[in-house]
């Protein structure tokens, strides 16, 4: 397999709803990526979250030892600042090494989940 | 971060549902875009609607600030005219600066919203 | 704006469910695709469906014309035979100008609908 | 139409829900790949897969005929091992022919199912 994706990517689409429906944390509404590092060295993540307002807020630093997937969600980013709910939010986000990044919404406003997903936007 | 995007974009498969179940305006059924302006320069941002039996209406206009997310419900767009529920539409999307799009909707006909997203495409 | 879009398309992953709920045809569970040519020429498109276990069938043929855009449903695809439901299938889609192909879902299997979309994959 | 695809997939965003509502298999939760090879050769597939804390699995092996599609569920891989519920997983798929990739979720968790769907991502 050749060492594959890109270091740069975006998110625009963001938005964390207000209630949730269900026991907490696997049925709490959120926002998530999930990034896949299949390189042979630990990727260094950097994220800065964006806001239609105000400047954005970052760099919000995590790390995927290499050949690992790690799922983050937004609504735990915590440091330096909680992503609020209910705002319009984007995600850039760079990484050390190359990775792809999967965006996926999970909606339990209402008794039933709703789900979504997309790739992330990919730099050249 | 590289100033990131793309300044033309396309979404084919809008479609705004009659019906909404629940609270105005965060639960009414509707088609959005997401742009997210990276640059450090204000997007200038022209968006064309096209439909299945007559011309293209436009341009709607609008500005995304340097560094800054907006999210444009497509139920909102009213100048030139309104876009009309229950009927296929798609976009056309120029910006005046390299932006990334993502398109979601929101369908709350029934008790219970569903949500779908994807990227837009975006031109070479 | 450029003349934008490829003329081949490809969408792996179709599937009708069998039940839906509510009234016809606007609630019946479905595939589309939603067809946009930004050209200044009529696209003619064909259409291939592909199977698990037997040939390939088409071509479907159908047109979309210029600056508009065309959403196609698959179980609305009768010549030369109907598309069956609960059987995977995916589609190749050539068209005479550049267009862009989104695929879309809505199953109704129980009460409340579930949607999701995303873009075709371009041939470059 | 060309020979179009890539050989290799990533799927950065796996996770498949414990809990079902109705028949099965129809409507138990699950995951899939939906695997698409135009091309004029069976398609030998690879599939390995990521995990968050331990090292990647595989490969898991299928054949894809020519002219074929065939839909793949993440529940259904036991050789060489069962892929687990409720934990974060990626995908990392090698084909011998060029194909094109989607991923599905269905989620049956609640009494009615939610879906998304994503293009896999291609390398180049």
């Amino acid at each position: 397999m050749k060492q594959i994706g890109k270091r740069d990517w975006l998110i625009p689409g963001g938005h964390m709803p207000v209630n949730s429906t269900g026991r907490e944390p696997d049925f709490t509404s959120h926002d998530l990526i999930a990034v896949l590092n299949t390189s042979q060295k630990t990727a260094n993540v950097e994220l800065m979250v964006h806001y239609t307002d105000s400047e954005p807020i970052g760099p919000y630093v995590f790390t995927v030892a290499a050949q690992r997937v790690r799922r983050v969600r937004i609504n735990d980013l915590i440091d330096p600042q909680a992503v609020p709910l209910d705002v319009a939010y984007a995600l850039s986000i760079r990484a050390s090494v190359p990775v792809v990044i999967q965006f996926t919404r999970q909606d339990t406003t209402h008794a039933n989940s709703s789900t979504m997903g997309t790739l992330g936007y990919p730099l050249d």
